[in-house]
């Protein structure tokens, strides 16, 4: 199974920045586009006062900075240049990791999203959003703001596909800032089913791909968690994207770039539940040759001779 | 507002050794220099057995062990090639870390400095002093130490100019080696303000320019924290300096280079302050081109064009 | 001292793999024969359900998944090209870790020396076994587990030598995953000799050689734990091995490469000591010019100056 989508991670919650400028960025996309990634995704396009273009409505209403750069045209130009795919996620104001109620996303986006689809909507290579909220089976009000939020941008943009990444709540779902790697209360196959079987059912028609992140879960359990997710993706006519994490969740250093023999493991699995696609969070740190940790240049190498193998 | 200093992490708390020899060292420096860097800092000249000078009395007295090259006799004749400030950091014999009590502190010190000024005091680059210990509003005895041992450092040195660089008790002063990356119990604006003035009387006379860490507060509080700094120095007669951390507090990762738009902040910040001169811990790791931390390269760049813009 | 063996970490507990293919094994090799080592220890062959070589035991019986490629034999032929001794490091099934209890170990070892002796026993650079447990005094029948499979490889092999490499339980015992550097309860010297002295008469005929880790004493203690130690092997007719750490452990960031003056200070105390021999943990991510941790080519840079001069 190949990798075909990434994300940008700008802004970052906790993997440290490349400080890349426009000619380090044009470089990556060509890297990516050698390894046969088409699609782009900009993981949100703010967090709390840190914001990805100058959005006066952010400025004024929460008190984001002004960017030295707007990285959302930067970020379309190169798409356009390279023929790739781009996806919008949608700003993080942070209040729903605190309270974990999700109004507030509701309330910023609902601007956001007019916004940014009158200043970025022409570029070809716009082609969805990602709704960036990163919610497990216990975040209040996350089927309702899905709805909403994934609507609305299908409204303002003739239909693009959106698309949700959310983490199953496994034995390695700790803070990444915490001195834990694992946990003991993971959720149990069939409570996950379960849950997320109502979260499908409320979004499906407003959200049209579900990429679970495939790293909290132990490597033999990819298989039945995996197959349950297809299940129920095709129930509720959702597409069944897996998000491939490239960094390595089992180390105390949080995070550096995944031993390759682990992201086989979980690719594999993808294939063998007939997942639609696969994304990686994220290929300029963990998987360019380009990237200030140089373990990822060589994921870069072992990744290339696997997908020639195929 | 430029960066014109750095401090020499040599020997290091926590930020790990590049063990670099003469070579890497002298190569620095012209680094430094080309972004106008005019001002070095040894950090520390020791950190409880660790010594960067082979100190007699240290080594008989506290048991520090013999050290594989003489670092301020380097730092010395590099700072003197490149023409550069250098500034002596004092001994950190580890006591008021654990205990909170500063006497240790001037009990060795005031033989380190008359011992450093004779062996090193005649090199041209020898500018100025470190008063090495960094506190903040509750450690007791501060006052004292600092007045006492800036004016020795003063006396043997003809009234070369001493400094120190404390941290604002904000919401991410918390241990460098901890779990955790914020803390509940900040100082508040008003208690910053009452608890400084008294030290900065107790100090004015005895310290010439005080140089704020500026990491642990949010970058929304750099404002108002950097405007009573800038008032409290000026009514104590003291410089007011910004240390611009060029690493990321926000980061599971303790600690990579920061990304350029927070250290941008927090330059206009100072220079709209009006701050007299702003130094970073430290370029080396985190700034500097050949840094083992790549993205300090990329930094480097970006502040490059930062510069050139101004 | 110089180093003349070190661990290749595969496969890791707590190090970030750097996704090396068969070419940078090769140069590696060379790097380390140019610095003196003629040892290459394999630090385990399997870890929970990761593997090194696809063992038909090990997948039935532990669920072990499939490795993409066979890293004993490429080690092996490696080891006989660039004329090094090969040590193979048992299996570790994980159950010790968390339960204390050694006999799982047994079970699990009782058929993998077998295996590992058939398929590659004939390799000319296959000349010793690492019993892989990393214990320390209170691990239940370590004893008796390192007897049971120090006579087994032996049998097997016509007495190959085999070794140890367990870790004294000092103030920095802490785990790699903790957010702690140091712990309260360390052992004191007399513990240490009563405990070990007991194991030691308990192993001695099953295990050649000792090699504790020298990183969890403070630097000033290691005079005292190593002349113990030497006194205890010699008294038992062990070898006396130190497993120098390249490693830093006083750092939040676990773990990066040592600071060059701290591991000098370790060797000169094992050579005062009397020591047999110096390993390493390790010198592919610590010590090597192609590690993606920068600061290990520089360490390979002091070490090979050191050495020049002994």
């Amino acid at each position: 199974m190949k990798i075909t989508g990434t994300f940008l991670d700008e802004i970052s919650h906790d993997i440290p920045h490349q400080n890349w400028g426009r000619e380090e960025w044009d470089r990556d996309f060509a890297h990516m586009k050698a390894v046969g990634i088409d699609t782009v995704i900009l993981i949100r396009s703010g967090y709390r006062r840190f914001i990805t273009y100058p959005s006066v409505y952010l400025q004024k209403t929460y008190g984001c900075y002004e960017p030295p750069v707007d990285l959302v045209k930067m970020y379309l130009e190169l798409a356009d240049k390279h023929g790739m795919n781009f996806y919008f996620g949608l700003y993080d104001s942070g209040h729903y990791w605190d309270s974990g109620d999700m109004q507030g996303e509701i309330d910023a986006n609902r601007y956001v999203i007019d916004e940014v689809w009158q200043q970025y909507g022409h570029y070809k290579s716009f082609k969805g959003w990602y709704l960036s909220m990163e919610i497990s089976r216990r975040t209040k009000g996350a089927t309702d703001a899905f709805r909403t939020l994934g609507l609305q941008c299908k409204q303002v943009s003739n239909g693009l596909p959106t698309f949700i990444s959310p983490w199953i709540d496994g034995k390695k779902a700790v803070m990444a800032a915490s001195g834990q790697l694992t946990k003991d209360d993971a959720v149990s196959l069939q409570e996950h089913e379960k849950e997320w079987s109502e979260i499908f059912e409320g979004i499906h028609g407003a959200v049209d791909a579900v990429a679970f992140q495939d790293g909290h879960i132990d490597y033999h359990q990819l298989e039945e968690f995996f197959a349950v997710n297809k299940q129920m993706a095709d129930r509720f006519g959702l597409q069944c994207w897996t998000n491939a994490e490239s960094f390595d969740r089992d180390m105390p250093i949080k995070f550096f770039p995944i031993k390759f023999e682990k992201l086989r493991l979980k690719l594999e699995a993808a294939r063998r539940a007939g997942y639609d696609k696969a994304i990686t969070f994220e290929f300029s740190h963990f998987m360019s040759p380009q990237s200030a940790y140089l373990q990822a240049g060589h994921l870069y190498n072992r990744y290339k001779e696997y997908i020639q193998s195929l």
